[in-house]
């Protein structure tokens, strides 16, 4: 399911059409300083290049209006997600990330090994 | 870490304080349907109800303007994350979620093998 919400949304609202179980969920809690210059379009940049590693499932992500942010994104293996940490735009944006637009963040990686859904 | 965000949040901006893995992560991504009604006091309710649970350990959450949340509460174990799912004030929370509050949800029950914070 993906809404349409206009050019300011740094990321569609998707719900994310993973596979049955199971797979692994790369979790990403973020508080923002409030310093946003270059946030969207790197998230918009990072999201477009993860959609294409091997074996990317697909990305949740939700902001509230004080900043706080939870990604969840979703990988075939723990090998994927290890790889997608390590590509060089990518960490690139994760130092960025630290540096300037990150007040705290913490990353939990899971193996998800059930779902069900409503709706 | 904990932020005052006022009377009209629905949940505190919080960072869980989750120990060292392994624990499990329930994923619960939603779009709401735009009724709110009685939305608020019953997400106050099942935060303060799951913190009373055996094996609780945390919950982050958060929602943008456009309806599409992810909170993630966090358990000892699959043990714990399953009978927080059957408590009585819970399912009826859970019903009407179903019925009003959410056009959409999903669900997914992950082990958290690793994490790493900055900040």
């Amino acid at each position: 399911m993906q809404r349409d919400g206009g050019d300011c949304r740094r990321v569609p609202v998707t719900f994310a059409s993973t596979p049955r179980p199971p797979y692994v969920a790369v979790i990403f809690t973020s508080l923002q300083t409030g310093d946003v210059e270059g946030y969207a379009e790197t998230s918009a940049r990072m999201e477009e290049l993860a959609a294409a590693q091997p074996g990317y499932l697909g990305i949740e992500s939700a902001r509230d209006s004080e900043g706080f942010g939870i990604t969840v994104s979703y990988w075939v293996d723990a090998q994927a997600a290890r790889e997608w940490k390590t590509v060089a735009e990518h960490r690139s944006a994760q130092e960025r990330g630290r540096n300037q637009w990150y007040a705290m963040y913490r990353v939990r990686i899971a193996t998800v090994e059930r779902d069900y859904s409503d709706g």
